[in-house]
Formats: structure tokens, sequence, C-alpha cells
């Protein structure tokens, strides 16, 4: 049975889980903690809980799905469309905020929600730390909270020069275990600085990966997002990983299914454009590229749960 | 196996139903659908839902005690203390509200909560049909919600001369069901004008009881409440009861236990007093009476679960 480590957050997290969970159950979701919007962020704040979110999105991708199971399934992804207090709040959320109450811990909270989900695999929060995302434009101004840089407040045309947190934060002891004994550590994928390099902005992960026996393998993203990774090209995703990974990875995941012309008109119209492939320029890095059909395209383009986890299992 | 039903609503129905629960699988609790304060009022305005309190206090008695079972049991009692947008509120009311909001039916999102917190037996609400609790006092006064009368907003001394519902509500049709197939029918405990009485002003209701071939039983409270029950003795509980319900019933339980001087002080400060058990007068209404100890004394006075349970089955 492979042992993997995912790390990342957000949407990019649950596609991959839901694939990988398939094929093997030592399956352990390393997740970001620097979430500060919406509903997670009120939890945040007047509970003094670990941001909520992206544990509830990891929890749900590894979730039994036999069908008795369903209910509670659909109950954890729950938001409350009205209500005076209630409105925008996930269910979810409010499920992890009463069991840290119930039980004084944020680990047993998620340990809790896991037992009760019947989850497969394990998910830990990168940190138990408090502490805030910002980021710091080309023009030197800085962006606080994860909310206001994944949603861009700023002139999104302008690049990020770096992210950082304003308070150190030091690894979960276990998330460095996991990596330590992980077959392979598959990095995002995930919106580049809100959801994946967050993680290596933790004291203790970068250098828990770079002397990681494992296999490092990264996946890019299928389109840009505006106000973060505009006209990025694969080259440019692998080198602000190397950058703050501080090592080399091993093997870099993209796509080369061509994005329909509606899906391109859709997001155009977002200013997200499918990632060019510069093949070539990652190679240089001394990156083993894989190219291969990895998405699919409802409403919105993701990866591919069952075509990517393939993919990992077989390198 | 014994087939049981209990009527009423909020801590006295939790405390019968525990009990009942070791003794038969046969078991339904019949509940009040007219509590209209704090978060169950909250729910049922913004939501539109049937008030979830007292649901939610049966589903926590029949509830499975096994220890993997216990978080969940924690979970739903769990009472938000912070939060802008949910303190006071109850999760469990959260959790019924969500979903009654997915399954888009009162009925479904309590038999979805049964089964995921694995309960022994049902529970059923006394009607589908929104209405509030009104009650007319001894000056022609009308204090309308249950809360209103509950917590008394009026001069408690003035005694209630009727209570009565705003608007027709109708039985649910397995509410009917399960009093015509009972082998035991038991009223209470519980307030009497805000907990027992109310499912009695549902249509049907007492015409079902006043049908049934099962024994029935009322199971008097053994406190007076201010505001309700001031001054009452057994047979003025009696009479209330057989009153609403139209006929006779066969059984009154009646606590014979002397309650301790500290609960009697504490309990006088709320202008609470033990009733007193005035059999012969019961007696002459043709009702057999039944005078045990039944109380437990934590810091309330409570009707103890197991020797009112006991008494119960050996009728």
């Amino acid at each position: 049975m492979q042992r993997i480590v995912v790390i990342g957050g957000g949407t990019g997290s649950y596609n991959i889980l839901r694939g990988l969970k398939r094929y093997t159950d030592n399956l352990t979701a390393v997740v970001t903690m620097f979430d500060s919007g919406g509903s997670t962020g009120i939890c945040r704040d007047e509970f003094g809980v670990l941001p909520p979110g992206d544990v509830r999105r990891c929890l749900l991708a590894l979730c039994d799905e036999k069908k008795q199971n369903l209910l509670l399934r659909q109950l954890f992804n729950y938001r409350f469309d009205k209500g005076s207090g209630l409105l925008g709040h996930s269910f979810g959320n409010l499920f992890l905020t009463a069991l840290k109450e119930i039980t004084g811990s944020d680990i047993e909270a998620i340990e809790a929600a896991s037992q009760i989900l019947n989850i497969k695999g394990r998910v830990l929060p990168v940190t138990l730390d408090q502490a805030q995302l910002c980021a710091e434009l080309e023009d030197g101004a800085i962006i606080k909270h994860e909310t206001n840089i994944d949603v861009p407040k700023h002139d999104g045309n302008l690049r990020i020069k770096r992210v950082f947190l304003d308070a150190q934060a030091s690894a979960y002891c276990e998330v460095l275990d996991s990596i330590d004994s992980a077959d392979k550590i598959v990095i995002g994928p995930g919106d580049l600085y809100t959801s994946v390099i967050p993680n290596l902005l933790v004291d203790g992960v970068s250098e828990a990966l770079c002397n990681a026996k494992g296999k490092k393998i990264y996946v890019c993203n299928v389109m840009t997002k505006f106000g973060e990774t505009n006209g990025f090209k694969a080259s440019d995703f692998a080198k602000e990983i190397m950058g703050y990974l501080g090592c080399r990875f091993d093997v870099m995941i993209c796509n080369d299914k061509e994005v329909s012309a509606a899906a391109k008109q859709r997001y155009a119209s977002e200013r997200a454009f499918p990632v060019e492939v510069d093949k070539v320029k990652v190679e240089e890095l001394g990156i083993t590229v894989l190219c291969k059909d990895m998405i699919f395209e409802p409403d919105v383009i993701r990866h591919n749960p069952i075509k990517l986890a393939d993919v990992i299992m077989k390198l």
C-alpha cells in the first residue's frame, strides 16, 4: 500500500483526494490553515478555532461514499442560505467548531469528525498556530488576509512578489512525520499563493520536504488565476514552488488536453486562461514533466480525480 | 415486546424515554410542536421548519449510549455559547434544520437524524401544521406563543383558564396509528400547559386516545410551576387532563417521596412547591392512583427514568 501525502487545500485537494482514496488507504491530506474569509473566517475570529473550511473539504473528499453515509456527507457540505445569524455558514464548519468546543482541541475535533464521517485516511492541519497570510505586490503594497488575496481586493494585474505569514507558525509534528515516511508527496493542485505555497511558509515543512525520501510531485494548475498567476506558464509555477521549497521536486504533472472553446470563453471573462506548458523550460530545471489529459469540464474546469490519481499511482 | 407511546415534550419526555428504552424497542415519542422560544423559535421563524427543540431532546433520549456514539450525542446536545450569529443556538436544532433543507421535509429530517444518531424507537411530531399556542388567563387576557406562557410574561398568580391553538392543526397520521396500536400510552410527565396539553389540542389526538385499547397512564408532575400550576393538587392535574382529553384515563402515577429540604427551599424561591397528592379525590374520578418514590435530585428535581419506566412496564 503506497503511503501518499497530499499538500494543499481547497478544491484542488478535494479532487485529488477523491481519486487517490480509491487506490490507497494510507493517505494523508496536509491542509493550509490560513483561510480567513466567509463562514471559515467567522468561526476563526469568533471561536478561535483553526480555519475549518479546507479541513472540511478534505474530510468530505475522504468520506465513505456508501449510501448510508450520503446524508451525513450532504449535511457536512450544506451551507445555510438564509437565517439572520446562519446565512452563509457552512454546516461542516459549525460541526468542526462545535467539536472543537466540546473536545477542547482542534486536532481532536478533526479526529472526531473523521470518525463520525467514517473517512479513509487522515486530514492534518499544516500548523496549529494562528497566523495570517500576507502578500507583497510588485509595487510594494502589502495585502493582509488570505481572502483579500484570493478574491483580489488589489489591482489584479500586479504580480505577487512574495507571500509570507504575519506570525511564526511551526509545522504540526504529525505533518513532518507523514512527509518523512511517505512514498509519494503530492504538492497541489490548488491556487498557487493561497492554497499551495502557504503550506511551505510554515516552519519545518519545506525542510522536511527537501529531506524526504519519497518522490515529490507537483501538480500544475490547468488555468491561470487573475490576481495570482496572470500569464504564468508551467515553468513559472515550477520556479515559484522551487523558490519556496528551497530545493527541486521530482515530477511535474501538467494537462495537455485542450480546454473547450466554451470554457475558454467563460474563463476569459474572469481573465483566466489555460496554462501554457513550456515543457523544455521546466525540464531545464531538472524536473521530469508528465503531460496528459488531466481534466474534466462540468461547469468549471477541474482536475479529473481518477485520471490524476492513476498517473500518480503509476509514477 | 410492549408497544408504548409517550406523549409530551421537553425534559419530562427526555427522562421517561431514557428509562423506557431499556425495556422496549417499540417506543414512540409523540412530541409537541408549539415551542416558540430561543434557538428553536429562530429556526422556526427563519427557516419555516417545525420547532426542532423537543424533537432534539427526544432523539437524544433515544440515542444509542454506546461509547462510539458519545461524541455525536455531545454534538447534538451542544449549544453555542459565543459567536455573533450562533450564540444560543443548539447544534442539534441546526442539525435538524439543515436536514430539513436538504431533504425538503420535516419528517424525513427527523428520520435522517434518527438514523445518523442510531436511535431506538421513533420520534413523531404531533402535527405537521404550524400553529402557535395561546393561553387565556382568568382575567380574560390572551397570552400568545408558548415561550411567553412557559416563562410567564404575565402575572403568574393568575390562573390559566384555557390553552388553545391560533390555527387549526391536524394530527400527523402516524401519531394516530401509533396511539391506536399501542399497549400503553403515557401522557407526560412535563409542564402541563406548555408540554403536555398542547398535544391534546391537535385535531384527532384526544379522540384517538379516548378510543385507544391500550392502557392510558398519566404521569403527574412532582412540583408545581409558577404561572402554570400554582397550588395545583394531583386532582387538579387529573381534571385538566381529562377536560382536554374528553374522557377518563386509567392510571395516574404520582410521587410520594418527600422532596429534600434544600430542594424545597431552592424551588420555593421560584414559587414552585411539591404537588400534594390528594389520592382520594383522584380516585373519585375513577382513576387508579399509583404512588411511589419516583424522583431523583441532582440539582433539580426530576423523574427518575428507571423507577418510572419500571412502574410503567409492570402496569
